[in-house]
């Protein structure tokens, strides 16, 4: 059961101009669910996209960042759950090429024109022919109103689908933004989630997509964990289809593209969110806010330290407020001149740790009625600076480890 | 239950000569468990230690480091568990200067000739007069064969006592080193491990002593992560009467000081396996190794990368050979000009992947043998170089969530 998470309605979905989704049951894995998405871009249309920084990632990473090198115009992505088309050495290149191919033959368009992804189980080879035989259902079902279906049909350990919209005014006309994304384990993005495909019919050229989008990712998707793995296929593509009426956002100082780049980021925000609210086995959903750093890498240092220990997410699972292991993971997580002295930490508006000991007039029944909420804060003051960091993450659970046991099976 | 584990039998634990041991129940937290324990040590004993590198390290470990560094010669060192005294602020400091003038004023020794060291709950303020009153009963059950009522008496989460012994001949003559070691949960030491204090009657000075020790510390507690939280109050002392008849170790480029080293560190390595063996909820003794790096630190990166992935571990759980977890894990390590192409993965002896790809004759069968023992050898490949690393880690259950989520109940 994810944490405060409400079914996105297809209708508040709004389409994108030029952006055509269509969904298949390919057997990648198991028979009888839809695993295969086919996302058709009108002519024109840009797209830039960031990738997983895992050493290890999988073909189809190698792949796209590839053909978007070749700034042939991309024309089609196509998403596989089932199998991750990773750790499979020169094979899964040719795999991953080879799906290409087939898309391209289907569309009537060159192989570098498309962007294959991939997520499943890793160092498995890809089943590339049943993927191919379910090309042609992909298309027969493309239809620009299908953004809710292309959600459940890259879902994986994932138990809601997630996908959100928005609509904004530049120059007077409106500018559509709509996105999915999947991922509830293997979480710590590198540059973005697992996988994570955003369209929108503004019109601007793709330097501003890659400063907007790189905005919107350190906001979103590179500030979530669920248990620190950074996954092997992470990505996050961005779809530019230029078809709406608004002008063409020409630079970087323009009130248009401040208008785009913020509800871009709004979007990437509640897609990130969606991935923690679904966590793993996820019970809770914490906010992790640092504040007063000297710098705002401090302050990711400090978040992540606390959004990583297994002890301080399974003391949020015990709805337990034994708020030492905070401290603990406050003093390990390599700030190396941190005073400790001057460290304040709160849950939400009670104020735990005031220079750096237990506060006097805390009682831990007001940690223990904080603790039994589902949506807390975590508020650390380190008091050396004005840079600050937020981190989302959620609670370890035993459905955590059921769910991760019995992945494969 | 721990992971092939003996529990030592108390007359292969050999008494230290000049190093007496004492047990009290002083009702620290919960009445009715021994959790005080009192080493007196005789005069002219040196101590050498190291220390958690947390920077919010608990008050007796600040009060310990300043006693050692007195030189005034330690002759007690004294230990309670329940209640860790750490994120106490300035409180925290008095209650642990006020334990070393209880213990002073009960040996007639100055208090500075104390050292101090607590485990247990963190943020919570010591009972120090319960602790001072139990004093008098550690002392009247003193005795040098106490060693495993000792390492019983320092234990929380843990459930057997670890301690091991070990006897050399220097120069002709016996040699006895003998140590007890606590911990089971927030164990990534980063220094030192939880609680551990080894003595011997060898007679070596101050700087041999602290070179054998940083030694013996990088190839045992400093190789072992149960949940990768590194503890406030990590602490390993070492004690030399110098009581044995053995010649003094004058040099380490002497047969005698390797003698004594190689010892040392054999029985760091045997207690700090013992911590991983009784991990909270582990069901398995995993140990990666990692070759053929470049340096040793990007083999110790890639080591603990595999060892703390809750992925890897949920799976060495459920004895599911979901290796490509594994190569995720290599992939995010941070070792970031990692040619994954070079890469060769065995479980014990079966070779996995090679080449950064799962290997042609590998059959999930074999991968499924392994990963059913109890003991398992995760070797890593890096074909860059000729470093290696070795680290010792336990896999993630449901029942170290049960032992987190209930750990102050």
């Amino acid at each position: 059961m994810p944490v405060n998470f409400s079914l996105p309605s297809a209708d508040r979905l709004f389409p994108v101009s030029g952006v055509s989704l269509g969904v298949a049951a390919a057997g990648i894995r198991k028979p009888g669910r839809t695993d295969l998405l086919l996302m058709t871009l009108a002519e024109g249309t840009q797209v830039a996209g960031v990738f997983t920084q895992n050493r290890f990632c999988a073909a189809p990473v190698l792949v796209a960042r590839q053909h978007l090198s070749h700034h042939a115009g991309v024309r089609a992505l196509v998403v596989n759950t089932g199998n991750a088309n990773a750790g499979t050495g020169e094979r899964g290149l040719v795999d991953a090429r080879r799906t290409c191919t087939e898309v391209a033959r289907l569309l009537g368009i060159a192989p570098e024109q498309v962007l294959p992804f991939s997520t499943g189980v890793i160092m498995e080879p890809l089943p590339v022919e049943r993927l191919a035989a379910g090309l042609p259902d992909c298309l027969a079902s493309s239809r620009e109103h299908n953004w809710l279906a292309a959600a459940r049909a890259i879902m994986t350990t994932d138990t809601v689908p997630k996908a959100a919209s928005r609509q904004v005014e530049i120059g007077g006309e409106t500018v559509t933004l709509t996105g999915i994304a999947k991922g509830s384990g293997m979480i710590h993005p590198d540059m973005a989630t697992m996988l994570a495909f955003v369209a929108t019919d503004a019109n601007l050229p793709r330097a501003l997509m890659d400063d907007a989008l790189r905005y919107a990712v350190a906001r979103s998707f590179n500030a979530i964990t669920v248990d620190g793995d950074t996954s092997t296929n992470d990505a996050l593509m961005l779809a530019a289809t230029g078809l709406s009426r608004a002008p063409e956002i020409i630079d970087a100082s323009s009130a248009g593209y401040r208008v785009f780049r913020d509800a871009l980021t709004d979007l990437a925000v509640e897609l990130a969110q969606a991935i923690i609210r679904d966590g793993e086995g996820a019970t809770k959903f914490i906010t992790v806010r640092v504040e007063g750093g000297n710098t705002s890498v401090e302050c990711r240092k400090v978040a992540y330290a606390i959004a990583h220990s297994p002890l301080v997410k399974t003391a949020f699972f015990a709805s337990d407020p034994n708020l030492g292991r905070i401290l603990a993971a406050i003093g390990y997580a390599g700030v190396s001149d941190l005073d400790v002295g001057r460290v304040d930490l709160y849950l939400d508006d009670v104020l735990v740790a005031q220079h750096g000991g237990r506060h006097p007039a805390y009682q831990e029944a007001d940690g223990q009625r904080i603790m039994r909420q589902s949506e807390i804060t975590v508020r650390v003051v380190l008091n050396r600076g004005g840079e600050q960091a937020t981190v989302w993450t959620c609670d370890l659970s035993h459905e955590y480890v059921t769910i991760n046991a019995e992945y494969r099976t």
